[in-house]
């Protein structure tokens, strides 16, 4: 018998997570490289990132099936001088490698107190947070970085040229859960344009062009044309660094040259930069914690704006959001829904497939 | 006689230097102190950002005066575990703990591949590309934030409690001018503000709120009110994550405690983070550079949008801007050739009011 799983029935994380590391399993990650791969995308959908969630799922089983990732492979240490290492990622799943940096980094920040880690031949890693939270609750301040597929015109172009190449900061902030940024440098992330798509809905004026270079509220045109950057000009050239730390950086593809999980074939060539610098060598972690703690009152204090009834922190909407999801279930959308069913029907595991919580 | 200063006759920047260090050296600082902070001044009119440049001379030649800021004092190693140095740059001039920062970055990043130095109580530093860039010109990549007086409300919010807190990305790139990106999470540096002021200009909507909370077109009711984030919500968390950096870390002021260059008689409380990677511990920096310059070839190959007939890389147009300005001279305008002409009677050195070429 199908299981009952309908857009309006909230399904169990938990269930979800084993369905998602099943699947990966089959396709031949080992246990531990499948639950990272599981793991960011069901975190994802805790957050409220449904973009970046299980809705990804088949995309990235796809391209462990063509080969363009490698399942059965380990990201090795390229160079390794303390507090710097590069790591080759061999090709992995993008989680596995960038798993990989966020332990060395951390790790080696312990020793010296900060520690970069670039990391080459890898792929699109999800949500860059899952990772810099790692750095967080171990106590750094953590930064990464990656590069990805072409999504917009450099300023002042017409084509695709530019990533999104999304970056975060994450810190833990005492009693409150981490403060963290993560975020694309489109305007607007491209997964919010499939998504729309896959809801069947328009996008506002103003995220993208199309492949004419006129404005459009069609996600299907939009996808076929640029996304435009936030914050005009600024938004770009921070999209360059951002490669620059890790394409460039890595020794990793940049620019046009880096392939997406949106396509199937194609060695991804996605580079990143880890970076964790632990609060003890700076002050002790209390002292750092109780000042964050002062930091978010003293922004929540703020008179209000009409429109709204609280200030937030950067971090503090997903912490909420991850909370309730993991308390009342995941609503995912139909077409998520039946993408998985498919999964689990191609795959074998109908058994597995989440039941209604 | 009066020397022919005007808007419309070029200033020679070496002369404006020179004026600009006299005036510093009679406020009281050292022939080193009064370079770095004349130059950086300088620097910023010769890359186009008259918004940083010379205009800003007496707002810190009066802090110079009150006290607010130490002429006589040295910034000092608070703590020192190698790879990450914390300095409290003790009231002196922001410029001054900066080069500090970047210096030792600079150098600790030749030993370890990797350097953060975070500076505690000092000042406004100006402009942060001054300090990235001599990391670049040192073969690393660097990067420095600030946090800055309150600019902008947090996001929801309706006053001010979150502050412009720039933030630079620098690295060489071979044969062309280095990378650099240099911006505040603004949507407009509140110094274009100020200019709009000094020129007689009004601001585009969407710059700014006015004390009630309603956009404005006019440069002193926007004064008065808030500056909007760049990017939305986006900017807001970029700034408290550059606070959290420059001035949670460091353990100096942040959020509203911080204070400006605009104020004449608080100290600042003002926080930096300066990182310095060495790009040798990466990779040989010669395949670094090239790597930079198809980049740089990929970005300006793309075809072009329609209102545009070139693109041009993150740090372009300021270089662009320095050659020409070095050659033909500075453009300044009248506002802040009057100011320069009452600090040269103030100080006794109306001599030195720089000639027009």
């Amino acid at each position: 018998m199908m299981p009952v799983l309908s857009p309006e029935a909230p399904v169990d994380s938990d269930a979800l997570l084993a369905f998602a590391k099943a699947i990966y399993a089959r396709a031949g990650l080992s246990e531990e490289d499948a639950h990272v791969s599981a793991d960011s995308l069901v975190q994802a959908d805790l957050w409220g990132h449904q973009t970046h969630g299980v809705m990804r799922l088949p995309w990235y089983v796809k391209r462990l099936q063509t080969g363009a990732v490698k399942a059965n492979t380990v990201p090795v240490v390229a160079l390794d001088s303390g507090a710097v290492v590069v790591v080759d990622g061999q090709e992995a799943m993008g989680q596995v490698s960038a798993r990989r940096a966020a332990e060395l980094a951390i790790e080696r920040a312990g020793q010296h107190g900060i520690c970069a880690v670039a990391v080459r031949n890898s792929n699109h890693f999800g949500t860059a947070m899952y990772f810099t939270l790692m750095a967080a609750r171990a106590g750094c301040v953590g930064f990464l970085s990656t590069n990805a597929s072409p999504a917009m015109p450099p300023w002042g172009g017409r084509s695709k040229a530019v990533g999104t190449n999304p970056w975060s900061w994450a810190a833990p902030a005492g009693a409150n859960p981490p403060m963290v940024l993560d975020i694309a440098n489109t305007g607007v992330a491209r997964g919010k344009i499939y998504l729309a798509r896959q809801k069947g809905l328009e996008i506002p004026l103003g995220w993208a062009l199309d492949a004419e270079g006129r404005e459009t509220t069609d996600p299907v045109a939009a996808l076929g044309g640029v996304t435009l950057p936030m914050a005009g000009h600024k938004g770009y050239a921070i999209s360059v660094m951002m490669d620059m730390l890790s394409g460039v950086l890595s020794g990793s593809a940049f620019g046009a040259s880096v392939n997406g999980p949106y396509q199937a074939e194609k060695p991804g060539g996605v580079g990143h930069l880890m970076i964790a610098m632990k609060i003890d060598a700076f002050q002790p972690r209390a002292q750092f914690e109780s000042r964050m703690e002062r930091l978010i009152a003293e922004l929540r204090a703020t008179p209000l704006a009409v429109g709204y009834d609280e200030i937030v922190y950067p971090g503090e909407l997903e912490a909420r959001n991850d909370a309730r999801h993991r308390r009342e279930g995941l609503l995912l959308p139909a077409d998520t829904i039946s993408d998985l069913a498919a999964l689990a029907t191609e795959w074998g595991c109908m058994d597995l497939l989440p039941l209604v919580r």
